[in-house]
């Protein structure tokens, strides 16, 4: 589905400097900057002017691709996009996909994500925070709906979404105790556990002991 | 082992003010106190001089039975002294004692509980955090260390806080989304779940689908 767009046969002098850039480039230019600005200053004092001045695009090319501040810190948070992706498969694996979207990209991030800064500014901010979190929740129910044959995919994503803040917390915001300490391979398998407990469990039943 | 230490009957006459009242009566109403003072101020800014004043008792009172402020939180808090006792029994039970006694002490709160006021305050007093969450895993690891004979004890613990610490978030700082509508029964439906998933799954390996 890729199109060549280079019109070098036809006959005009190619222009000197290319009006338009790789798009994808410049939309991942722009998420990376975003993360960083987000990570730093937090959701609430994050501007889009200077998320485009830190991916070298102008303002309102940041518009055009993400509308708003909201939008984009949604593209650029994890638990949206790449979780939605992970999401896709068979129920059965779908815990073990969740934690490992989860993990590469907290550990990928070194403690600057925006999904760390929101938590941690959530309890100062906490408007901003619920806005936030119902959109990451509305995205992942659509998700998750499509893979979970269950009545209840609303309160075990909310579920999900608690689970991982909770770890959010501990490992990477207080960075303190066991779970800091696990190593990513670890923690992976530990979440896998965990996530399977909260997507497939029965409620008000504790499972089989083994 | 409670001895009467009235002396109506050694021919001296009763002082006209008791000087020692009921100590548990006392005790009883300085943690009541601290929960309010912590609830109210976070722990940061929580003194026991309030706290004294709020109960009615003197200053050195507090200290005689608490020492510091610290050990007064943890006194205070959920998760400690009232989670331990819950812990006790047989282990296929667990899950379900801890997440009755979780939904019991946060909803007689009613939003007023030192464990909220400590994780809405964490990431702007993230020391306290670090140093309160850290007694209350250690005695939970003592607690869990009776019932539990499993040699990952401190991982699924701090699994457990973790869980507890990201439910608190949603369901009572921002109280927004499904788990904060859930009926205090339907919560301990999912939580002993949830919970169960954490202390008697396997890491890395799904339960059997149901």
């Amino acid at each position: 589905m890729v199109s060549d767009t280079s019109q070098h046969s036809a006959g005009h002098p190619a222009p000197k400097k290319k009006r338009v850039r790789d798009p994808e480039a410049r939309r991942a230019a722009i998420l990376a900057a975003a993360r960083s600005v987000f990570a730093e200053r937090g959701y609430a004092k994050a501007t889009i002017r200077e998320i485009a001045q830190r991916a070298g695009v102008t303002h309102g090319l940041v518009v055009l691709h993400f509308s708003t501040k909201e939008q984009l810190f949604l593209a650029a948070v994890p638990g949206t996009r790449d979780l939605a992706d992970s999401v896709q498969g068979d129920a059965a694996g779908l815990a073990e996909r969740v934690a490992r979207a989860y993990v590469a990209r907290m550990e990928s991030a070194d403690g600057a994500d925006p999904f760390i800064a929101l938590i941690r500014s959530a309890a100062a901010d906490q408007d901003a925070a619920k806005a936030l979190l119902r959109a990451m929740r509305e995205e992942s129910v659509n998700a998750y709906g499509t893979v979970l044959d269950r009545p209840d995919v609303p309160q075990r994503v909310d579920l999900v979404g608690a689970h991982l803040i909770g770890v959010t917390f501990s490992r990477y915001v207080l960075a303190d105790g066991p779970l800091a300490a696990m190593s990513p391979e670890e923690l992976t398998r530990y979440l896998t556990m965990t996530l399977a407990g909260i997507l497939q469990g029965t409620p008000g039943r504790p499972p089989a002991t083994g």
